[in-house]
């Protein structure tokens, strides 16, 4: 089922418009480009809305934001819907300072996200309007673990319900949740954590799975979030003795590249919930 | 005869000023290293004309522009071509957006590029100030094939005859030309299409080769085409099993770093028309 | 004795506020990772005291700087001086432009900085107020070699001893000194200068390892230079045929990721002075 969502990707080549930072923005143009979609990013209030206009979906990341990109997010954020596309919001840094926070709760308030994704304390910050991170990672101490589980997959639903977009929690489990089914999902390698971007580079990923699955959110975005951790189990078998983060970054983008449907059902690791 | 454009460069280390997008800014930096030259990044109106003037060349191109970007970017062009430096236009995007549009027939209004570089659907855009593209990518309508050759031969001397700049019109088969000769290329690899930014690389690359070799800049910009196809070549070639974009990305770079007289002349694929 | 701060990063993984260029910055946060820190960036002067206030570091380079980055410099540096926090300056391009000079001298007149590291002709520009570079690398007449050793270690003391910040040339000796001892470095590699960014990526190191180290700061940076010189011939011998700078920044990321406290003490190259 899954594999089916990256096969629509790779035979419909969706085009992305991603407002995103500049620390991670190449990487996320090649993981595009590696599933099959194609990226095209701007940031300036003039441009944003013909460019959004041309695209199937838009990504909006808050790392690195300024008032000139901000206004940028609201502009295109509203084009985008007004037309009906997907819209996908990673707030980054959500908890880390206000103008983070009220950024993402005022863009949540003003555009109807089709799906939004972060890391569990970045969501909890949203849920509440408040919270903490260490910096762009999460807070240890809100971490979802086996034991936590129920609760989360409640949250995750909760938070869908309510805001009536894709919930994507990612870290060492995943839920991805609508207010009805919650996918949980275990793949993926810690050692993603010390590649700076795995997070923003799903975001443009899933962004394009699920344009190329209008019948099929969910499961696209379950299946994007798949795709991201296989490809680092995968990457991860292949890293030779003396390499580290920044090789086992190509070796992830690489399996992406690589990735067919029947790769992708037989590693996917999930249950539904 | 392109080998030795390529020795000049080396020789030469000409320093060049990039007003460029942050997307494939990074791939740019390494790339101008890779054949020999030195980079330098600036995009604040106070700073580009004193960045500029210590510089052989300056490569502007309008991905990922803003309203401060496009002001550094005539302040620039203004201070360089007084200079009489080498100025290289790459209007990525063109056709994507009025802003786009706009701004690089705005440029070219304003400023005597020594060369344009772009995909055919930018370079229609430019000539009839008005286009289509596929974001960043080059119209499939639009691809110059063996079919459409002889007039986009015509096409590309007519502008470089209109613009007094040497047009290079890059794709399956790309083109080099000034109003006299054009240059029919046929080195690359359509994998080249699957990595962010080989274009932005050669813009910025094409800069040093043509500031190294001021009396031939066609063979320069040619030579520069050529090296850079040559080294999609090479690089797949090394490619193994389970690689992808991100790996050839590196490969390519790496290519360019070896590359020597020797190589490009025997592998450049070119007729002269 | 050095091997012990890396040991003391990766126990502490200070989270590391940069304000950097965005030529380099997916290298500065991969490279910060690497060595056990956590980067974060944001240069919108109404985040930045925020996420400042969050973090152990501040590194500021004025690589690409722009009106509203040089203002989040400002507040940052503010901030995270009243807070006692480590803050980095890397003069980029000092020298290169008026702009870039003035603000480095502006902002060592307003922060007390912990350390500055650039090249010689960067900190020469600092020390006088006015310099002259090649773009952003050292001029060759400034370069620190055996014949003018002497002069410069003494010129790195009385620096030092002004500013009371820690000063760090690097080059092919590197030099990081207070205004009584400084530790003359020869690791690295003369093909590291190939590379974009390996200073940028050495200053948001250096700011982790400072960070870690409290009570031995001249030793930590000292330990910082010698990490990423080391990580460069380690790099190196694992290069393959074929390969070239884009490969080669990827080999010496991953040696700092496999640097361990007994590597770095069998391979750290330094008298003190």
């Amino acid at each position: 089922m899954l594999g089916n969502c990256i096969e629509n990707v790779r035979n419909g080549a969706p085009l992305v418009h991603n407002i995103t930072n500049y620390v991670t923005v190449n990487d996320v143009a090649n993981v595009l480009l590696a599933c099959g979609g194609s990226p095209i990013m701007s940031d300036e209030p003039e441009d944003v809305e013909d460019i959004t206009s041309i695209c199937g979906g838009l990504n909006i990341n808050i790392g690195t934001l300024n008032k000139r990109s901000i206004e940028a997010m609201y502009l295109a954020g509203a084009k985008a819907s007004e037309l009906g596309h997907v819209v996908l919001l990673d707030p980054v840094g959500a908890g880390a300072s206000a103008l983070r926070t009220n950024t993402a709760v005022g863009l949540m308030d003003k555009i109807p996200f089709t799906v939004i994704r972060g890391n569990i304390s970045e969501i909890k910050t949203l849920s509440s309007g408040s919270g903490t991170t260490k910096g762009v990672d999460a807070d240890v101490a809100d971490a979802v673990t086996e034991d936590t589980l129920n609760g989360a997959v409640s949250f995750a639903k909760a938070l869908a319900a309510k805001t009536g977009a894709i919930i994507a929690i990612t870290g060492a489990i995943d839920l991805v949740s609508d207010a009805t089914r919650c996918f949980v999902i275990t793949n993926g390698r810690p050692e993603m954590g010390r590649i700076t971007g795995t997070g923003c580079q799903l975001s443009g990923m899933m962004t394009a799975f699920v344009v190329a699955n209008p019948d099929a959110k969910l499961e696209a975005a379950a299946a994007a979030v798949c795709t991201m951790g296989l490809a680092g189990e995968i990457g991860w078998e292949r890293m030779q003795e003396g390499e580290g983060n920044s090789t086992y970054r190509n070796r992830i983008i690489d399996a992406i590249y690589n990735m067919d449907a029947a790769t992708l059902d037989a590693g996917a690791k999930y249950e539904i919930r």
